[in-house]
């Protein structure tokens, strides 16, 4: 279809039916739209009528092929010009396959997997007629207690930004036209949605113009630069004033100077907010506001059908600025080839044998194996296949494990820990117990899991977060385990036997009471519906844990934010032990995090030799190469993880102790020594000047080599332009 | 002195001799300096030579008249010029008489005493050779975290204004040039310190231009508006760049926009330390910058010692900024009519008369009276004097209650908790013991504070942190009491006596483990020199209670930032007790502080009408009248501070919920009625929008009166300006 073909739909719609199709609702609204024009109780409540629904743009949380086939079907008879909805759903790990959550994910630090999670919630998704996900979320995070940490891939902004991409890519695939194995991506939440203030969702954010653009705003850039279709709004303040009405935030930065031109759809109810956020005093100014900053779609309120036509006819807006909206929606719809193909992938036959099949569980195992994390091991694992086990904990027999946002997940499908021991062992070695329920412990539980302990060689606690104590509006001002976990804990580390933890949660979290009591703690995270497979595999050692952590592990929730590339400061702790008082720090905790970011543990040891540079001079239109030999010198392979920081000593800004540059997955056989290479030059060394211009600057770097961002060996060079600095 | 001489000064100065005027190092280089030219470790470790400290321009931390005397003679004797030293000193809250620190004194919401003390911090200071105070710090504060918070008057932007004004107006009178009881004040830290991210000290400081200016500049330029003589620069980064660096805060905002023409000088060391900030590669490009941004005075390191004359001479700077550095620091000194007047106030012989006399310790008294926050009194207070007492706690008989920023002040000479009782009871009805240390509990200690109890009516607590567990570098990650002194209340507890708790503290604290235990709790903080004697007043009713909160009191460090003034969010918490999960809460914690700002009690009820406008509308140029009428209805005098808040419904950025508008003391006596009358004006309602001009809007306005900022009153106006909006 051309252009000329959407001009002439956009000619030939009242301004009602224009602004129409910026309107979103969910699924209920037509299958309520069937019963012959009745004003029931949703729309009632938005103010909206029958023919609103006929013409609407688009449907949001509509699953499954035939709901989609009828929708639409049902649409197209009633639309006057004939033109498809666009349905929408949040898929972020997963459509029925679930994957580990985003922030697991992250710490793979496989970027090819993430994409074939991405590539795979695309498949079932389109063959359930879904045609865009709300997904990559891709906002920075630094405060465990914010609940949606757990949707993002961690503290940096350069992994965020290889991960933004690799979703994309695997969401969108190279054709969304042709391939109708894919889906539109939307980036979100536009911006900062991550810095929360005290991590509470929806609270006011307020970052220095500087700092938004050098470390949140990269990602969503990055997911732009890879072609993502749509951006989504953030619920917060950006600057003062609410991100959803904000027109220097969007219109002027995001479309005018990013150059985006894909659809900007508000988040829930979105638009309406701006009256609670105090930025506007009713609906009408709403509508005005959003759609001045640049939003297209208006996501499950009405303020710009209610007010959109009036504001027009009265002069208050220019009509231009609602036909570019729609315009942007019609592309949008061409793109996915809507209009030659209004069900496009939507098939009930291949529904049933794409959906949940074993090829995408596969990989979901094998991301989940990839994803968790080994925090420590004090000689305790790889279990033994003759050692009895006592599995105990909530987490042992539960089916919680998807994580939050994965709606079409069934977590009675979930492979859960006790599956995945019962793969290992027979059941004679295996005592099974739930030793207390997430918040609260019966003596009676833990009588059951005394007994279950006595009988066993090695503990294997199972404990965590439910789902829903973190994802939307799961904010905690207590990032430790719950008590009755604690307690359980504290009461069997009297038994004196070996034990290891499994941990799940969707944040990064306070692990004393049990990090200090368990000689070995693995990290599942919300490992997602293979979980107790790959979990089972890491403890048995048929699976080699390599998994590394994306955002750091704070001592307390008093030291929070605690994150890796943070500044030196002016008056930087030289020496964690220092007795000195005016230094930056806290009387009563260490500046480090409990686990820093990077970090992992696997079953062999990984040496590292000193980082090596090619030049101590870098010039602009060069490169230098940094290399570092590794070796395996334990008796197991290994995929290790090989990270490459870099440190800008001095600017016209300050800047971070370390940055994440690159890294490398390397196999190494027991005994390999392989040597990595990287390679840098000035583009990567740019930044944001305080003026907000993005250039690199002559002087002295520092680059580190290592396993984390903690334990590097450092080299030094010079960059040297023409100009001087 | 005119204009003309002090040109004519400038003129006669090498270049060298200019950027020794720049210079400012502690006593001890002076002391040095008559050992006949010597060069010993200090000035080693500076790279300064004797000649240089024959011509520095200032010494800071010198104290006593004869010292003073003795150094600025000796000085005088040896400079070539006969340009006399500026000394400078922390004098924060009190010289010798210590009053309370500023964060209680704030609680005093009492203007004209706070006044008074700055003005006898200054005839005691002055008197003992001090020029300057680095005082008053005006840093909003939000995160209890921090140890510095005790060094402000809290989170309230317009208190911390008007409390900057009064410091000002105490410090400097009317004519410092001829009033030598009087010193020049230096607001600090100049920015945004107060806002260090995760509440540890000299950490990186992140905000917006919009909320910079909004929220954190104001009480700067309200102390400057009194005619406040100095600047100091903070250790902390805005907008990328620390501010000791950083020319857009200060050449260009402080100096160009504000018009600030008098010294600014740097905090101690903060130029040397542009280079761990990474801003700048070493002491000659932190010299430079530091300079172009436009501080005229460095604190103990010697980069513009070290390189400012080479920079000028290659030209890379120019020696007009020198100059007019050195002119500003011969106007302070002139101004401070040094040059005809040398030894100014430092006067021996008055020095023992004026220093910690009694009327000065009478106003420390009244003070600390009027710091002190009722928290909790379940009908146990005020305490009657034929009760037997036990006086319990670290704090029982400590003088350790003067606060961090006490130097000159004495603990030997400190009225403690146990002197104050001994004024009120015969030893017969006190038993003591100190149940623990600050941080350990022995059975023995507890042995006796059992023993002490167990004779007793009632028990009174004395707990607390110790004072350097606050202030500079005083960061605390865990803002509870300490574990012992908790489990000495809870031991207690089970003797179920009534319990009143005395807390002494630098910052809001934490209080679970202590406000549940105690039927009365009083927040003394850190009351200064006759805290003993204050608050035996108010526990035996002698006083009234009439302090209130000007921080939040969080419910735990999970809660942290929780402050009064903030932002609606677009999904706020309407009711703390729901269910509904989409609202911007925790899951764990409410919203609402433990104890909220303008909160504290008194020993009597004081009833509040509602609030009554004059009008429903307010045009520019007009004022509303806001009354509300009070009832002491209990049955002993009181203060009652009332306060008047405001909130803009809607705005170009997002607005507070409430914001501090005025307040006013009432006194009412038993049964007594009055009305309180407060006037609004358009220009009261002027916020600083998104493009950072500075106006008010049309539109809808709350108006609300209370006795804190909680338990209020709401009205409601529209302010109609011509234009609308």
């Amino acid at each position: 279809m051309m252009q000329q073909q959407l001009n002439s739909y956009l000619q030939n719609m009242t301004l009602e039916e224009k602004v129409d199709q910026l309107l979103q609702l969910v699924g209920v609204f037509f299958e309520d739209a069937e019963t012959d024009g009745q004003i029931t109780g949703p729309m009632e409540s938005l103010g909206i009528t029958e023919k609103t629904v006929r013409n609407v743009g688009s449907v949001l949380g509509i699953a499954g092929a035939e709901e989609a086939i009828r929708v639409q079907q049902a649409h197209l008879s009633k639309n006057r010009l004939g033109i498809p909805l666009l349905i929408m759903a949040d898929i972020v790990h997963g459509f029925k396959t679930i994957f580990p959550i985003p922030l697991a994910i992250g710490c793979s630090w496989n970027v090819q997997l993430a994409e074939e999670s991405a590539t795979i919630a695309a498949r079932e998704a389109s063959v359930s007629g879904v045609h865009v996900t709300f997904a990559p979320m891709v906002d920075l995070v630094r405060d465990p207690r914010w609940g949606r940490i757990m949707e993002s891939t961690g503290e940096d902004p350069y992994l965020n930004s290889v991960f933004a991409r690799a979703f994309v890519r695997g969401f969108q695939g190279k054709d969304l036209t042709n391939d109708t194995d894919r889906v539109a991506a939307c980036v979100k939440h536009f911006a900062a949605y991550g810095a929360g203030e005290g991590g509470r969702d929806y609270n006011t954010v307020d970052l220095s113009a500087w700092q938004l653009r050098e470390y949140y705003l990269p990602s969503y850039k990055a997911a732009l630069d890879e072609g993502c279709e749509m951006v989504m709004t953030s619920f917060n303040t950006v600057e003062g004033v609410a991100a959803t009405g904000n027109k220097r935030l969007m219109r002027d930065l995001l479309r005018d100077e990013w150059g985006f031109d894909g659809v900007l759809i508000s988040d829930w109810a979105a638009i309406k907010e701006l009256i609670p956020h105090g930025i506007a005093e009713d609906e009408r100014e709403a509508a005005q506001k959003a759609l001045l900053a640049g939003v297209d779609i208006e996501m499950m309120t009405s303020c710009y059908n209610g007010h959109l036509p009036e504001l027009v006819r009265s002069g208050q807006l220019d009509e231009a600025l609602v036909d570019e909206a729609v315009m942007r929606v019609l592309k949008l719809k061409q793109k996915l080839g809507l209009f030659d193909n209004p069900l496009r992938g939507a098939d009930p036959e291949r529904e049933r044998e794409v959906v949940f099949c074993e090829a995408h569980r596969a990989v979901a195992k094998e991301l989940a194996v990839k994803s968790c994390v080994l925090l420590k091991n004090d000689s305790v694992l790889p279990l033994n296949r003759s050692q009895h086990i006592a599995l105990i904990g909530p987490f042992a027999e539960s089916g919680d494990i998807l994580g939050s946002w994965s709606w079409s997940g069934s977590q009675e499908e979930a492979v859960q820990v006790i599956d995945g021991f019962k793969s290992k062992i027979s059941s004679s070695l295996l005592s099974v117990a739930t030793g207390c329920s997430i918040d609260e412990i019966s003596e009676e539980q833990y009588a059951k899991a005394l007994q279950a302990a006595s009988q066993a060689e090695v503990i294997v606690l199972a404990l965590g977060e439910r789902s829903d104590m973190s994802g939307e509006a799961g904010s905690r001002s207590d990032i430790r385990l719950p008590q009755a976990q604690l307690e359980l804990v504290k009461r069997l580390k009297t038994l004196n036997k070996p034990m290891v933890a499994v941990l799940f949660n969707g944040r990064p979290l306070d692990l004393h009471g049990v990090i200090e009591e368990a000689d070995a703690v693995l990290e599942a995270w919300f490992p997602g519906g293979e979980g107790g497979a790959a979990i089972a595999d890491l403890l048995y050692g048929d699976a080699e844990p390599t998994g590394r952590l994306t955002m750091s592990f704070p001592q307390s929730v008093g030291q929070v934010p605690v994150y890796y590339n943070h500044f030196n400061t002016g008056r930087p702790q030289l020496d964690p032990n220092t007795k000195e008082r005016y230094v930056s720090q806290y009387l009563d905790v260490p500046n480090e995090p409990l686990f820093p970011f990077g970090y992992g543990l696997s079953y062999t040891k990984v040496d590292y030799d000193s980082v090596q540079l090619s030049s101590d001079t870098l010039n602009p239109g060069q490169a230098l190469t940094v290399k570092v030999r590794v070796t395996n010198t334990g008796t197991r392979p290994v995929e290790e993880t090989v990270q490459f920081y870099v440190r800008d000593i001095s600017g016209d800004t300050v800047r971070p102790m370390k940055e994440l540059k690159d890294f490398r997955k390397v196999l190494l056989a027991p005994g390999e020594s392989r040597e990595v290479e990287f390679s840098l030059a000035e583009p990567q060394l740019r930044y944001h000047h305080a003026d907000l211009s993005f250039d690199s600057d002559s002087g002295e770097f520092a680059v580190f080599t290592g396993p984390n961002s903690r334990d590097t060996t450092e080299g030094r060079f010079r960059l040297v332009k023409e100009t001087g600095k």
